[in-house]
């Protein structure tokens, strides 16, 4: 595993004591950085060996939405890394006192090394919210309340869900043989027909803000109607310019599975939907939210034919594109009556979704490693070197 | 503590990367290399030795029913062996989103060593669900999805309750001295009225399941009605006649209690009440479930006297056997106005039943121990002469 | 850190196997070693250093009322001690099945290093509750249903709140540079108006029974009719008398605070409201619940006044007392329209609050240390001699 040692040592990163919220906010050698640890950490607990890193010390969740993989990622990653875990049940705090977010963040820091944080209801809230308690922390160090300065992690926010797209990275990267054999190639980020509504933006947004950054061609499509955040937007746009790749919007599925490597079809929101929703959970206007609801529905069902099935499976390069998913997905007949995807193009790619989301765990020990060491790759080299074993 | 090594080497067992279900799936060499791990570890711990075998990795729990002895128990047998807990809370979870549980499986499995599932409420399904666990990681695990293979526990289903019952029978190995010597001694498992309903079947299954292996004389005793699972019965009088001993059912308490070595008095719903109750459940039926469960109760009033008493203990040999409980018991002018048991029976042996429920984490510790471990003899051997102390 | 070795040397303590319930049930020189401790480990863990004193083993936390800083202090301190932390959450329990106190405390005991309990909201009940528990894990630890005695620590009961206090006492410690210096401080423990109700006491309560052991001029102020536990104010006049400080009551908080070196400003609610809410929930008496919470704010709205403002900050020695509050605080303008304290105030004294939570986690390692530990001096020199770095 000497050989992730060899790469890290050429990449520049400065992760240590900060925080991972956004993609687009790090440079290409801390995402590649990222890739390199989270490989050797999984190659490491294919061996049978132990990455544990802390002797103690907690790592907090804060899950303000349901979550069944992503806590399980974070609960697995920590637990490796020989953190301990401590989950904030905000039912169950004293928050409802009127406590301020500046001080229940130290309060719950003293011995805390990262805390993840998932909140991805309200437009403008999730990742401001990851930025309040980062900057609560950050005083509480500076000023000698805590000892040691929690990494803030990005759980999944109303802009990225970087966890879940830094794993379809290393998909990506594992199926094509490296980051570099992703220039070129296309990936179809594609709205699909849920029979539910109000599913967050965090994965499509997260998915052109990264892959336009490794020189593919993403292109983007959804129904009239379903955009995205329009400074994500911007920002792929940006990227892709400056990257060799390039980024395209199309209102129909089919042009964006047309010669695509890589399809990724996945219900959202649109984002000025999100927005109405945003006021009227805050006003907590029950029959807003379900005539919103009722009309979200009535203009999904004119999509209904947005579903990835064979026949479109069959435009893409050599009918053969990998298909992705962040899981669960809403799958025709088994999940659901008709959803994003049909049952046999799903069971054809059914483990390697599995696989795609297997890497998680090992994204986000990386991140808290890399956040939280100061030597990340003598600490990586000397893992290697101690050679323990998971079990006696 | 080397004699248990001596003895563990003589038998023959499979329970690597295998699950443990339901003991009469076992052989008789798994069931006496359980009780012999689960005593050499409780001796470790008694002796104040730490008998941790994994440096990283996660036990997973899933609790479909109420639960605090079974939930410390699998709590303390993960945390003695070094493992991490997460609980699948399935209310916090995505599973309302329609996902499989082949899937859910493998998405909480990564990093896991261990999944112990509670579900006993429906029958025909606690014990469905968990094959379906297991399936689904045995195929996580032969595609590459899990670097590893978690067993799945059975901490109680609608068939049988292993982890009980094998404290129970290291109770009664502790008491009579040997798994030999238990040849012969004659065990009431009998139902008593209990002020309330629907309590399940596993316990007594278990119990006529797994006694009987061992030429004791197993007498069943309920009040005509109340029935238990019609293939356990018959396992139960099978093992029976190839193991030196009996199984007879009788609807007389007193017939059951005469001569008895062992009494365990408990209650249940019987196995027909069971199956219309899963039928309401399914319905959602509220109505329905209030009806029966009065029905029900009437029943059960009609056989108030099925309490285990000074007088029916007087019946016993020598008056003097030794009795058991899972707990919590319904003790008549303690815990209810009147119920399993009197309170001058249950303050005699509260202390022994105690130190029965006493032997549950190690029972689970050892369980997980032989399925996760390939050399276990070896493993703990090595543990033994490790010699490492709970504290500094 | 060898200094606070030798401190230890000269005390003469009788912690193991024991409990920690309230202050005043220990003599001086625990208390002192409580704080040598705590600071000692405090000091190792700014020093990157690992205080781990076990290999494995359980702390359960009892929570029967919401907490946020007490949960995580518990929580960090059982995993920087070693300890897997399991909190029994008696709504997914079998208590409601009637099982005994004495009981489950045994049953979730069999692996557990230390109980902490949080039950604050019954006069009469919390204490005695956590007494209950002692004596069951210490009939079962005699009886040798237990391999070891669970130390049973009072993370807030309706007379004391002894972590909170004792991290009071450090940040005192810390602020006049010894215990000895605390003798002929004044403090002003002084009750301030909260637009909520129902507070408990044992923070006041801890404060007069505390303070006034290390020789300080305790005032305790508060409106008429404001008043703490009798038999609290009793123990606190005592103890005064024999320590060479004093005790007053007042009824204004001008007068408390006229001199006053330390102000503790904190809203309560009146011992005999306490005792009115006890049994109005007993009954489940809603309407007689709402009736007692509109009389008490309006009774608590006739001394708005009782606000720690810079006026009344002014009075104080050199008009320059230490500000204290337990957290989270009613925040005039930030938390609440108004409360306790003015937000100029609060936001001088804020990173000081922290600091003085900061102290909680330590002091409660203190505790399972002293109380689990048979030779604690020389355990913990062993592990300031270990030497060993909390990661990698």
């Amino acid at each position: 595993m000497t050989h992730y040692i060899d790469q890290l040592k050429r990449l520049s990163t400065a992760l240590y004591n900060k925080d991972f919220l956004i993609t687009w906010e790090h440079s290409d050698d801390e995402i590649r950085a990222v890739t390199l640890v989270a490989e050797c950490l999984k190659e490491m607990h294919r061996a049978g060996l132990s990455y544990r890193t802390f002797d103690t010390g907690l790592a907090i969740s804060i899950f303000r939405d349901n979550s069944t993989r992503t806590r399980f990622s974070f609960a697995s990653a920590a637990n490796a890394l020989g953190l301990g875990l401590a989950d904030l049940d905000e039912v169950k705090s004293q928050i409802a006192h009127g406590e301020t977010v500046r001080e229940t963040a130290n309060m719950i820091s003293f011995l805390a090394e990262v805390i993840g944080i998932r909140d991805d209801m309200y437009i403008g809230e999730g990742n401001r919210y990851m930025r309040e308690v980062s900057a609560a922390v950050q005083e509480g160090f500076a000023q000698g309340v805590l000892h040691q300065r929690p990494a803030v992690i990005n759980l999944q926010c109303d802009i990225d869900h970087p966890t879940q797209t830094l794993a379809d990275l290393l998909h990506l990267k594992t199926r094509f043989g490296s980051l570099d054999a992703l220039r070129g190639k296309k990936i179809a980020m594609t709205w699909a027909y849920s029979p539910s509504y109000g599913k967050p933006l965090s994965v499509p947004q997260g998915i052109i803000g990264l892959m336009t950054r490794f020189g593919m061609q993403v292109s983007l499509a959804y129904p009239e109607g379903y955009g995205l955040l329009p400074d994500v937007v911007d920002h792929a746009r940006a990227a892709a310019g400056t990257k060799g790749g390039s980024f395209t919007i199309t209102h129909s599925m089919e042009d964006a599975f047309a010669g695509a490597d890589v399809v990724y079809p996945k219900s959202w929101a649109p984002f000025h939907v999100m927005e109405q929703r945003t006021a009227l959970l805050r006003k907590s206007d029950r029959q807003g939210l379900a005539d919103l609801e009722r009309q979200c529905l009535a203009e999904n069902a004119r999509h209904a034919d947005w579903v990835c099935d064979e026949t479109k499976m069959r435009l893409t390069a050599g009918g053969n594109a990998l298909y992705m998913h962040c899981l669960p997905a809403d799958i025709s007949g088994v999940s659901c009556a008709q959803g994003e995807v049909s049952a046999d193009v799903f069971e054809r790619y059914r483990i390697p979704t599995y696989k795609q989301a297997g890497f998680k765990p090992f994204v986000i020990s990386a991140l808290i490693f890399l956040t939280r060491m100061q030597h990340p790759v003598e600490a990586l080299a000397s893992l290697i070197s101690r050679n323990t074993r998971r079990n006696a």
